[in-house]
């Protein structure tokens, strides 16, 4: 929160989340103290089912965005605290609701939820979440606030009806996709940071500018998830590798893969985005001509487009600890390898 | 809206809907716009979804209650009419989900969203209308019916998974059971009639007046439902008959049929509601052992129970065609066959 000037990290190093984390770290034990409180219930299934998620790691990115956006502003009070929680029951909420729409196995590393407790109280204890985030917001008091959540979460919705359709549409275009993940994924990291100049009382240009950090950021970190499904193993992913493939998904790897491929090869995607060709074999050979394309690299190129837009967003605000944190945060969100 | 006395009807009619539908026809109107623009989405499957249910019927029971208590507030304004579209998402919202939960094959007399679309996109619409259910209160700008709403959408959920977790336990008491319908139906009866004293700037004194109106009536409509799936025929509910025995649902006539049954009985209902017998005999064999110890009836008395003290709860208001109709409505409440 001081205003010293902090340099920038030397280009050799690599990237990491060490400073936003580090930044953020006091008041994510506050974040995390009202996420335990408030995930309770006396229906003793939904903390237990709540809890198999929340407890069970993930960055706390969008949280952590909230708790940045409010040191970018010098904010000294804490009503952040509550509504980075809200933000946090938000996601978890959509989270669960992902992996019954999509019959995920796995989740961080882990059976996901809906194995576990099967959909039915998946489905139910992530409406509960949800309206948890609105009571916090609630006590907030902040119309603004609420407006701007309750806003986003429509949207993700739409985004992910979005990419139900798009599924096994081999023809989805590259602008389709991002409109998708714009929605579904980086609505909420547009919010998580609007709120923080919200609550620090900024002005609307400054209110602007960190939607639009955190709206590049989202869509540069859903792209290189995207890239990583086609590029790296399970256990560094936390999720099962080639799970876009199986389900069809037409994520950007896939797109641009399809785009530049022969006529041969577009008639292999044509047959595994819709399902008929998605063995072990099948994603060996789609990994393949994903490579001979560069698409990943494309894809991991055009998160690096997001990435400079969302610090260039920020670059009004002065410089330090706050500033350099978030910067960083963009440079490793295109930079991971998990 | 006038304060002109109305004579109760004559005991000997049936009691009927139709007073509260002439009550609040007009205002239905609007509401009904306020529920068709605002379904509507860039993404085609969401308002085909939300409409194969919204335009689907159902009554409307429940921003009908709201326009109703605006009638019994003699409020002027329109504020009421976004609200009560609001009321409606959260409850088409919640039906959704429901259906996912369940695995229901029929809803209204036709095949459930789920059937037609599937789980996945049932799923994420239920998930867009709630959100937007938030955006158009938000809209609204009070923070009291905001309070009230999304704390009711938390007892929802809580309810519904109570009531999962309650499932295939033949052990179920009377209390849990109330406890459960006094969530997952009651808690949006009761903030539906709770809000329009709100909007109308009624003391506290009223709201809570309201409240205990739509909770005790929420209770005795469950109640009904409950009895009426074990003696009445499908095409009169609009539902499968039997749904909640072979879901092995512990609803109230099952409780008293267990609570008063013969050893033998009592074995009988352990294997139905443990899932191990529910073929159709079984469910003939199920509605004997109801009817043999009168659990339809005494459910039905219960639900009468409810009926008054949500008739008695209003009886502070003025006399007049507002609460007549909700007097015959609470009446009519317990009285139907379907």
């Amino acid at each position: 929160m001081a205003a010293t000037v902090l340099p920038l990290r030397p280009r050799s190093s690599e990237p990491s989340l060490a400073p936003m984390l580090a930044l953020t770290a006091t008041a994510m034990n506050s974040v995390n103290a009202v996420i335990l409180e408030r995930m309770q219930s006396e229906i003793p299934l939904i903390p237990a089912l709540a809890g198999h998620l929340i407890a069970g790691g993930g960055k706390r990115m969008r949280p952590m965005l909230t708790l940045a956006g409010a040191a970018l502003c010098d904010y000294q009070g804490a009503r952040h605290h509550k509504l980075a929680a809200a933000v946090e029951f938000i996601h978890t909420a959509t989270l669960l609701h992902d992996d019954v729409v999509d019959g995920s196995d796995l989740r961080r590393g882990k059976a996901a939820a809906n194995i576990v407790f099967g959909n039915p109280a998946t489905v139910l204890v992530g409406d509960f979440l949800f309206s948890r985030a609105f009571e916090l917001m609630v006590e907030d008091g902040s119309l603004k606030v609420l407006r701007i959540l309750s806003h986003a979460s429509a949207v993700i919705a739409e985004g992910e009806v979005d990419q139900l359709t798009a599924q096994r549409q081999v023809e989805t275009s590259e602008e389709r996709y991002l409109a998708i993940i714009g929605a579904k994924t980086a609505a909420l990291f547009a919010a998580a940071c609007r709120i923080a100049a919200v609550v620090a009382e900024r002005s609307d240009a400054e209110e602007r500018a960190l939607d639009e950090y955190g709206r590049n950021l989202g869509i540069a970190f859903q792209l290189v998830d995207d890239a990583i499904d086609y590029d790296s193993s399970s256990a560094e992913m936390g999720k099962g590798k080639g799970d876009d493939f199986r389900e069809g998904k037409m994520t950007l790897p896939v797109i641009l893969a399809y785009a530049r491929g022969t006529p041969e090869e577009r008639e292999f995607w044509r047959e595994a985005v819709a399902g008929f060709a998605n063995s072990d074999d099948d994603l060996a050979e789609a990994v393949q001509l994903i490579n001979r394309h560069d698409a990943v690299d494309a894809t991991r190129e055009r998160a690096r487009h997001f990435a400079h837009r969302a610090i260039d967003a920020i670059a009004a605000f002065p410089a330090g600890e706050a500033r350099s944190a978030m910067i960083e945060a963009a440079e490793f969100a295109v930079a991971r390898r998990y």
